[in-house]
């Protein structure tokens, strides 16, 4: 493992004081936690609160998520764990502003329990809260760490989408209704080219030869459907996209947003180029890409891989969302 | 070699189509080429255009800076191959609007000779041209493709305040004057943690073992100074900042800005904790430090290491510059 850190032991409360230090001006951490919560407080009064957060890894998720317009407070855990239901809880108390929080939970087995621990702490505080748990990732039925579907990338377009209606005023009520009809059509598939490497654990979590990929795999490095040798992109595209028109069964004329999300290690340039085979393919298929973001956006360390997340544009008010202005660290596109 | 891509041939002309097809909003391809012109041509009236570029396997550097405030175009020649002067002189022409181009180059010997070339061909045409070439390297002067020393991710911030200035209404001499000014004020040295590797090559270009760093890599794999075990973060910052420190002179009370910069596969959360070494260890000697950004900005491929830029802010209005808004695919902080 080569790793540039100091104690592995340390490693995550050492990157959040380096983030805190760099962005002051974006967020603030809730004294003895790995919470951060916006910093300007002004932005958040009369609002709902929107919190999200899970294991540390995933950077830039969530903390680079925090501002206006997105995230009111993210949660760090250690790497590749839940974080506690004491340190959700200061997270939902710093963005509680009398309107309740919303929390926005990605399917795992320990993150469900510590966020519904933490909400069970707020209720004996009469602060309202409610929650969506994504779960986009249809490569595999039940996993590792979950019961059910995994929660990965698409997870950003629930923190955009949800963040944008919180903070135009939608009650807690209208934030989780709509939440609920999102959810069912954002979808996330991913393939990888190498595993992660804990920083506690010293080797990478799963192996694959010099010439081999695994589709389906989790941003922990949890199992996916299927290993073979290496395709070129065009290949890989069409199998990822084919696996994610079943779901959808889209037709000619629908409109969707497209998340193209880099695993860590990953060149900016064969995002691109996977990019360019995705929207080639689409385009053929008639479809409408109304929104594109591609980048590192839910990392898993360093794995080498990428995420294609598609996001059905049912509602027109969905696209506004996404170009919905935000400032925060990580996402800034109009 | 595992990469998601097609065609190693093809790989440049690929990403730049994914890149334009993702992000109309921002850019468009001049036809026949790899230059991009921004697409909002009307806030470039009555403005300098400022135009970069050089060879691809830098993302998003040039073209994710592309946009209001900052650049007006970028050209992308081969991986790490300086673009040709024809398709420099087609940003020039799509950037001029009647009050010159400035170009920034990063100091290549290939890219200095090309980017000369295509100033001789506008010379032709009457559009004025002038330009500054960055060379903010301290590792090693003279090096495999450069006469003095190598311009690599301080030209970032040499794009901004030159955007930011030519954005203001600057004149092509103003911004000459400016950038000579701010030249000498920028500085930068990397660590790397493993090489690059050129997809047409297939291996990386230069190997260390399981436990080696290099200090002073340039950013196409250039020969450091010094290869030794890999150290704590606290201790590379040491070196690196001594390095800087020795250059600067720098004293208490001087105002800094830092750009801290993965290279393409270093994930964001060993960037953070270098960046709190960096912060902490300036803090210690009375720095102040008025803008820090964190991320994968002047990348290679996909080699793994870091790079620290420190910005002496010797006039008020660079941080102003630094500040000024922004519209771009990567550069979005306020």
């Amino acid at each position: 493992m080569k790793k540039i850190m100091n104690d592995p032991q340390n490693i995550v409360p050492e990157m959040v004081a380096g983030l805190v230090q760099a962005y002051p001006q974006y967020v603030e951490r809730l004294p003895e936690t790995e919470a951060l919560v916006r910093h300007d407080k002004a932005s958040m009064e009369n609002k709902v609160g929107v919190i999200s957060g899970g294991g540390s890894g995933h950077e830039p998720t969530h903390a680079g998520f925090v501002g206006a317009g997105m995230l009111s407070a993210a949660v760090a855990g250690q790497v590749f764990t839940s974080p506690t239901p004491d340190q959700i809880y200061a997270a939902i108390k710093a963005a509680d502003h009398g309107k309740g929080v919303f929390m926005v939970i990605k399917n795992y087995s320990g993150d469900v329990m510590n966020f519904d621990m933490a909400k069970d702490m707020a209720d004996l505080d009469d602060i309202q809260v409610k929650s969506i748990v994504v779960d986009d990732d249809i490569a595999v039925e039940n996993s590792t760490y979950t019961q059910g579907r995994r929660g990965v990338a698409g997870t950003i377009f629930m923190h955009k989408i949800i963040g944008a209606a919180a903070d135009q005023g939608a009650s807690l009520d209208e934030l989780e209704a709509l939440a609920k009809k999102v959810l069912p059509n954002i979808k996330t598939i991913a393939v990888a080219l190498s595993g992660a490497t804990v920083p506690e654990v010293g080797k990478p979590g799963f192996d694959l030869a010099d010439d081999e990929i695994e589709y389906g795999v989790g941003i922990h490095g949890e199992p996916g459907y299927r290993k073979e040798k290496l395709q070129p992109s065009k290949a890989l595209v069409t199998e990822l996209l084919g696996r994610l028109k079943t779901e959808f069964k889209y037709q000619a004329g629908d409109h969707f947003a497209v998340l193209i999300n880099g695993m860590g290690a990953t060149p900016l340039m064969e995002q691109y180029v996977f990019t360019h085979d995705v929207l080639d393919q689409l385009a053929a298929e008639k479809i409408t890409v109304d929104f594109t973001k591609v980048g590192n956006y839910m990392t898993s360390l360093d794995m080498a891989g990428i995420s294609l997340t598609l996001f059905k544009l049912v509602d027109d008010a969905w696209l506004k969302g996404l170009q919905y202005p935000v400032d925060t660290i990580a996402w800034t596109q109009k």
